[in-house]
């Protein structure tokens, strides 16, 4: 239970109303009680203010007077930011503390480097030479390889896997069961049977990652695999080895990236969005989710390659006829071609 | 080995032909020897009956006189019922013997409560305020995160993880590697960076629920993620934050669902579908394998949408007209209108 | 640091150039320094080769003088065959030497039983009768079920799951978060709800197989899931029950196959491909990327099946008049059959 004005005094913004108001949780504006907080981020929620009973609400200043006609409210410049900081700073306030120190049940090699104000949890295996900078946070039962390094206020939920001689950079958050580092897929053919070119490379991830569950990224096989600043990754996402992401670019869960695949700054990739091998995309492209990337774009835009949905007896038709598109193609010219297009009339002043 | 009357005794069924005789395992009809006993479910396998050399075949009621002139028989109205009924009697007789009590090598913080009768696995770790109700197992290198709560007789798998205050109902099923409540995939924008969103809700999961492997489901941004009773998921599957699943809804490998979709009861999703974000689909809704749902679906029944495989030269052909596609609409348009269908003949009696 | 010499006394090819120079690292030819060595797969880097500053590089007999005009040569028929030993050989040589040996924290069951020369990692889990054989690798936190078996020269990574009654073949390698043995998706329907179907097969795996992270192999239902002698699995891959896939087929990440799928030998599925269940797929069938395969595929070849990528408008566009795909052939045909193909002039000497 927090009184609104500590928000204010915390985060900005302009309060209108009583800022001895108790806020006891945060709600979407639809469901919010009285003793919640709630925002307008989409004018397309503006139906949902004047009803709702939530106890304040954080608004932009187009609906000051809306808002402020109804009870409690925040004026900001951007209220899902907001909101977004708002979080941040009631999570820290909510949560238990943080424990600092190594579990007893950790076993960590004579050689790792742990930092000050360390937090390293039950079951967590560091091995020789692993760098554990300052404030972070290892989860229980990770696993740290030899050499590897988690720069300073990185927080690694349980069982996470960092492998040898990979770096994760500062502020970064990963989730549990993600997987850095492991081998590339890389095999030389040889009559037949498939050898194994060994991943000499690592994975270098810069700071303000944030790495979802159950998500690979491969070691390089020669060089790195590079994860820039500011970059975004959902759960159960593969990374190839080799690949680039540029800084501040966002990609959603059941996405896979293909081996060496160099992917500009400020892009999105939508869920299960597929990007082949060996090309790339400039900054601020964003990918539909679903649709499978062959080639390179070299052009900043929206890009989509999905089949539409139907009820399955359309689709079977539709389907059908695909398998013969090309041929439509091949009728269709060989009919404007016995019916050619007839002639503008001679006055038509539009075809003049 | 069992004799067959055993089995009858335990799971009901018309038994047709000796029930001294010995079953020493269960085996698909085509490749079923001697001492196996297997089942008739479809009536596709029913030409595999006659020759069939198995010990005893379950059937339905309407093949019952085919399968007696053949040997042993049991006859019960839904042979794969019984089928999955007679691999659970099997499988509590054959696998071994539960232990119970807390392996000397997990770490069970001192104000978890634990209940009766159940197991928790070597190198297991449970954070404080957890709960574990009676009759639950708990595997070798689980962890269960702050007052998170497992629910009676559920059995997690090695190497579940499942976070601070998500829930598991009772009877449940994990598998390995399975992620419960991490971080929903919230972030606001901020002037080409991402500011996170913390996400403050759970995961909350019904009662008889299955969790395949690896698969991950996010805790919700203010409210809950909610698995409801019944819903069954298999592997590697993606669940976005703020979900809604109904009950009895069976989900494939692969799938993704975008965060705030609410999936409607006795719904099923073939595998790789993926489902975008902020939709509702209703109840007794089927989706193919490999499709994108992209809107609500307000209208029980079967949704497809899936680019149908073929040579590979005849797809290129078909995908590149593909990109013609609307402007070959056009042209046919065009073609109709300086064609248009001629007049029916004056005594045509079907057109009249 | 070695010496050029060195390489080619262990992995043979005709060395033209100076023996004694020192090569320090492995790198791809448009990114190599005067101290490394670096190869050329491929005629397309052909233009790079006369500027590259390489110390050596390994080249196919036709590009000898070309190649040894630049500098240190290595001559040998099959160069990308040549870097793979080359970076087994580099890895054997400059990692750090295994230590072998059961950590003082794995908990090993006393029935299990540990081959020679065998290294446990730290909080690994062995439970009863399983079998490691001698030179087998388990890496930290690993977990191997009752009875499983991981076989001679087999590396498992840490955090790897083997579960009851699995085995794994000789000289295999299996990444970070793979599960293998996890229950095969499997339930009978009972009026709206699901009964379990137990899973009673395992998986057997061969010898020389490869499996990615986070990959899920589930046991088979009566019968065991399959995986041949040199079969490679990329990350996130899953694998349904009794599925079985021929020797030395190659698999990219993300895809999935659904239960009871049989694949040939010598086939590759391209990264997110999805296999349907219940079909067959004979040897040396080559799937794109993001093909779903929903039919039995007999003839050897490429196939295909993947909407095409295109500027979100003109996709717009181009999928909205696909659902109108087949009555748009019905409007061709009702216009081919108002406007017939006009018959060949008489004396055209093409067509008599």
């Amino acid at each position: 239970m927090v009184a609104l004005r500590e928000i204010v005094e915390q985060l900005g913004g302009e309060l209108i109303g009583d800022g001895s108001l108790a806020i006891d949780c945060i709600e979407p504006l639809g469901e919010a009680t009285a003793g919640a907080i709630s925002f307008v981020s989409n004018a397309r929620y503006r139906a949902q203010l004047a009803g709702s009973v939530a106890g304040c609400v954080i608004v932009a200043p187009s609906l000051r007077d809306e808002a402020a006609a109804r009870g409690a409210t925040i004026v900001t410049p951007d209220p899902y930011l907001y909101y977004a900081r708002l979080t941040q700073w009631w999570a820290a306030r909510m949560r238990p503390a943080r424990t600092t120190g190594v579990h007893a049940s950790a076993v960590v090699e004579s050689s790792a480097r742990i930092g000050r104000n360390v937090s390293i949890g039950a079951l967590a295996s560091i091995e020789a030479d692993a760098v554990i900078e300052d404030g972070a946070t290892i989860g229980a039962q990770c696993h740290i390889g030899r050499g590897a390094r988690i720069g300073a206020s990185t927080r690694l939920a349980a069982r996470v896997t960092v492998h040898d001689r990979c770096t994760v950079g500062r502020r970064g958050i990963v989730h549990s069961g993600a997987v850095i580092g492991a081998d590339g897929f890389g095999f030389a053919p040889d009559r037949g049977r498939w050898e194994k070119i060994e991943q000499l490379g690592a994975v270098v991830i810069g700071d303000d990652v944030e790495i979802g569950a159950n998500t690979c990224i491969d070691r390089g096989a020669l060089g790195n695999t590079v994860i820039a600043d500011g970059v975004k990754l959902d759960n159960l996402i593969q990374i190839g080895h080799n690949v680039r992401i540029g800084e501040h670019t966002a990609i959603a869960g059941c996405v896979g990236i293909a081996g060496s695949a160099v992917i500009g700054r400020h892009c999105t990739i939508g869920g299960a969005g597929m990007i082949a091998g060996h090309l790339e995309i400039v900054d601020h492209v964003h990918i539909s989710g679903g649709t499978l990337v062959s080639h390179s774009i070299r052009k900043p835009g929206h890009y989509t390659g999905v089949y539409p949905i139907a009820e399955n007896a359309a689709w079977v038709k539709n389907a059908a006829t695909l398998r013969h598109l090309h041929a439509m193609r091949e009728r269709l010219r060989a009919l404007e071609e016995r019916l050619p297009e007839p002639p503008p009339p001679p006055d038509d002043p539009q075809r003049a």
